[in-house]
């Protein structure tokens, strides 16, 4: 949360349009990497300066170039004039606070998306800020870091499988923004996994730390909701969108990709609700326990007051108190004392207190 | 909830299109069935592979092809193939964690519904998915398993019950659609007698089990919306879709089954305010018991405690102490023990808290 | 609540249009009275048998005809033919659970109510549900049992008070709707005493009881709230509805209508509002009572348990306790209690406990 | 709120636009004041009978005619008669528990507003039906009350301050209902500044009759809420509007006063935060002393129970109990005593009960 | 949200357009100061009264005139009609208790905004009403009090940085609520600041204090999205407006700010949940102590109830008495003790109380 909240004030008070990156710099070295196919050839290449991205420009085969690293703005500069991209998409690539969004600049159309991961060291989940512009010949892709999910794409532009090769820019532009999406499954199984055990831990045993772990759940499924409405928002736009750049047969695929993040959204609003289901049963058993303590000290204190009561009164020192010498008055006063107990046992039992 | 939430990671980064089934195979073989009718004549048979299908492609009459089984997708591929269905029409048909939704594709509707039904071993409600395509002289449906819900309207075909029989695809669509929504009705029925007679155990003793049941039931019901919410909307779109596949004298039966939906997600959150309801009445007896363990222990406590203290005062070993030496001091002390526990009783009884 | 939920699992499975009867049969025979007028002249009559009906069927003058009593299907059916409705109207007007809705078919609008009462033995508000058909120039009713909500438009008809016997059979729909809402205010007024005589009893003594009587009430009003907002929308689509059977003169009256439907939707909410708010009060009372409870046993408990102690202390054997043998031991004793005590006592006064 | 809600019932069943006045009866008389101006000339007047209204019906010049008193409906009827109005106005005028509404009659534009206003005895605040009918030359109002609300007008009128001489009828309305408004403002700063009291009583001493202030002030801003939502929409459906009777340029002012009800309803939405915001401070002061209120009660029970206890055991009669016949054995338990005293002391400093 | 309510009563009653300034006076003299630019040169000038304007009227440069000091309505109305503004628009200049807006006036558009800044006492927020004018080749700009936000722009024309001396007036006008917009995200991370630090402060220790400010924090925050929301709607409908005074090459900047107001509401949703997560984990905090200073009361009660007992038996004086004659009869009475303290502690421990 504190990423989207963060980010902007860096910016504040400088001209619109100005490429600043607010993230840490998290790669060594910008790396610009090229696929460019067609039906028949592909060829891939990774380029040593920005310039080199000169060539593909206006070339007729499908042209992906995707570069990692932001922290470098010349580069993105010199990028963003070779396709001559505005100013504030330039701005909005660099700024990686963004929230998820399309745009559409007639020649291009611009895309922000979250990409979520868990890093290694398995606390929470991590947003990636990923840019995406589709053109008439190139989809451009910006990167904070190097991630495994545009991988698969990639494995399928290079075996041919599926039809990839056969289709244009636009469904490249949709199988990447497909793969983002299919990503949000595995991070919500990833947290639906820890929610049930949370659930099955709380029934077993409801410890004041499962509370702080369920507030800490609800605040990252609060951000993967801030991540996901928009997104969806994205995705129904761009289904909608009568741009050019998109084709008429790219219309199932994206209605298919809405109806996914439909379905994510459902996922979450799910898991919500069990997190919540969780929360009240903590609640219930915490207010069990606390009721049963009071039980327990009800119990105890009514059937011993009185008995300490009644041992109370053969301790007093009157000189008159004739069954102090009645033979069998010790055992008299046992009888009574147990019959309180036994009793008071019996009314506990009644209110099902015991 | 779990299969809404479990089923799609199975597919992420496959190319889309791609036809996999995602549950578990719960049938031994495919079977394809086939009722093929018009006003005057019937056929029904069960075809041994997919390829004979073929012969059913273009026909004039009413044909209704049932598959039950999904995990041969070598067969569904087939039988895509062959009335020309879209690969993602085909994907949704596999991936059984769709959500209930309509597509239309110009020749033909495609729609993924969610059959309920209580298993055997009545552990709550499961959901199947049912996928039917509408085609302009064919209904195909997909089931995972065997249902008897469809077996109504076959025998309304066999014994020309009704309309069925006078008309086209379009009728036989929402008769089937209709007998999937009127499923609901029943399962709607069973939950409420459960909620009915939770409600009434909790009424007569709250035990911390009715709890468990109650967010069991809960996360039932969400699910149950989940499943009903794309119900209505589908239903909606395919009253105001304007193919020429549906014919103009559908509407009012597909108002009707509109309605019916409308009328069911009513019926839904009336359980879901009576569930609540429950709730509510559980947390205020074990609230009020609570209140009355309280009461109760501090009855006995302030009764006692002053008793206690009196005996305690004539328990001391003072030499002078006069009130022991009184004949009547033992009495006395009776007395004023008599008169403090009368007092309070009395205060007590003003305060209504005996 | 459960009139809604039970109804239509008695149908299901059955071909649509089946008319079947689901309420309990409340009359021993089915009535149909006919009223027929025009400006200048009217004619009661009541008929033996459907059959009859024929001689109103395109009469030009306004014809209403009243049905009461559904279990005779033969009847409905043959009724149903007469005025040529669609069978689904007819299935409609036979099961009883509908939700109110309103259906424009062309040559008539079918329209389905609901009337509240509220029986003799005054449990609750009880809901029957009145069919109206609005014809060219006929008006059909189907009421399951005789109401006397409809006698007062009978008495303005006989008695031509009002618009009523110039105007068409719009405006006789209209009458009948307008009676129908505007005994729903009696019904809310009456819903609101109660509410009102619970308010105060809570005030003045909060009764576990009470308790069980809000979550009655509110069961009640969630079913009021399930046959209002239905209402409004119905009266709404009547109001933009542009049949030709509704003369623009109308347009005021059904705006009307439209506007109490409305008013009496806030006032239910009002009645929502303040039932939630004695509910409130009643927990607020509930736990004010029990932190007097507790602060009462705190005073008891902190003031008689130092005394006791010290009272215990004088009461061992030790052979060494110079206090013991002083002359004014005891008294000192009884000084000192007096001081804890009466210094307890400043504390709890302080802290405002007393 | 009672007022919305106990009026209607008493014309049920009546037939549509008979005249019945619903409220008290509040002025010995019926009241009718005209004034007459335009840009040049002013003349005011106190009408003896209805029938001289028919002096102004017509005339070119603003006419402003005010009737203070409903419970004459005859005279009423015959007003309305004058002006054309449609029965349904005139019930409207009559019936004074309207919902704030407005409608275009083509001829003339009928709104019904609610005037809010506190009474000498201050308890709570009081609506008033101000209905108003705007026709071509002509504004009627009617009132319940005489009220100083529309005095402002009148000595702008008269003073000939602003434009309000140099505009037409839509001018005087427009100033009618802007005066109206502007009233709101001052009745949510009064009930701002009880609030505020209230929320200063609560966090200075939080007690039991608070509550019920709290509660109260809910109740009456429920109903402001349910007055001052149809009044928005009658401003937005009045500059919205496309009558011939509301000139071009009152396009701003009527933008401007739609601004002030937003506005209104934002100050309100403010001053139920903050009266939620007090209700939870109070049960935050109430929980927090229940909490000290058990801490006491622990600390006590908890120090004095062992010490008690020690002094039991001494206390014991056994023949054989060395420790008694220690020269020190007394000083020893006061030791033992003080010791375990401390102990606690420590142990409820550390756990920071103390 | 004081300053939101009691604003407006000050006007109530007076005619429209009056023009009355409510805040309190914060500046010595009002002053005016003209910047005017063009591409190639700047021109910068403080003027010594309202009628020096003038001379900018008309010029075809960009002109920005920005008041300070709104007391001087005189001056107001005298550059009002020099632009030609409409007496509403004067009148919500000076009332700064408006709702942040936006009018289309044709000639020129109005908006109303809300800066907010944290004075240097730091307690909570304080927003300033900025108005501004966008005329065809001037902008006017009318604040309270001296606002640094505004030299960032200033600074820019200076220096030329960015493209604000080659764009028009519409730009200049972007260039202002672009800064007031991203002051928001200043004043928001502030706040977020807070809310971290106590958050962490509840988490180490919950403290009565907290919640007062916990509430304290809740209302600053309905203050802001009383701005927020309302800032959005004006960006929206700017951004959709058709002005001629509006170039489309603004589109993609009105787009962009229209983006920050939306994250800006993001991020303030995001710190509601963080800070109600806050409030629920303070109450939690609260409640689990509350149970632990029960559980403790229970456990010393439990166990020194019995064992007082015990030895209350034995202070008894009875004549017969055998145990008191045993020589083990003290040691026994130990081993009892010793006995039931274990017992209970062993209970408790599997209760897991200990």
């Amino acid at each position: 949360m504190d990423s989207l909240l963060k980010k902007h004030s860096g910016v504040a008070g400088l001209p619109p349009g100005t490429v600043v990156y607010l993230g840490d710099q998290r790669v060594e070295q910008t790396q610009i990497s090229v696929i460019d196919y067609s039906d028949g050839e592909i060829r891939e290449q990774l380029l040593a300066s920005a310039g080199e991205c000169q060539a593909y420009v206006g070339k007729s085969t499908v042209t992906w170039i995707n570069v990692v690293g932001l922290h470098d703005t010349d580069l993105l500069q010199e990028i963003g004039d070779m396709f001559d991209l505005h100013p504030l998409v330039l701005e909005d690539i660099a700024n990686t606070g963004q929230r998820p969004k399309m745009e559409d600049h007639g020649d291009y159309i611009f895309m922000a998306l979250k990409m979520l991961y868990r890093p290694e060291n398995d606390d929470g989940v991590v947003a990636e800020q990923v840019s995406l512009v589709l053109g008439p010949n190139y989809v451009l892709t910006f990167q904070e870091v190097e991630d495994d999910v545009f991988d698969r794409v990639r494995e399928r532009i290079r075996t041919s499988a599926g039809r990839i090769r056969n289709m244009g820019c636009d469904y490249l532009a949709y199988s990447l923004i497909d793969s983002v999406v299919d990503n949000y499954f595995t991070v919500l199984e990833a947290l639906g996994d820890r929610i049930e055990a949370l659930h099955d831990a709380v029934t077993a045993k409801a410890k004041p730390e499962t509370l702080t772990e369920i507030h800490g759940l609800k605040r990252e499924m609060v951000y993967l909701r801030k991540c996901l409405w928009p997104l969806r928002e994205l995705v129904g736009n761009l289904e909608s969108d009568e741009s050019k750049l998109i084709d008429a047969k790219l219309a199932p695929y994206l209605r298919d990709v809405y109806g996914h993040t439909i379905q994510i959204i459902d996922n979450l609003e799910s898991l919500r609700d069990m997190l919540s289901g969780t929360l009240d049963i903590y609640m219930t058993i915490v207010s069990n326990r606390m009721n049963e303590v009071m039980r327990v000290l009800t119990v105890i204190a009514t059937i011993f007051m009185p008995l300490t009561f009644i041992a109370g009164i053969y301790g007093m020192n009157f000189e008159v108190m004739p069954e102090l010498k009645w033979p069998l008055g010790y055992a008299m006063v046992w009888g009574i004392m147990l019959a309180t107990a036994t009793g008071m046992a019996i009314f506990f039992k009644r209110k099902k207190w015991l």
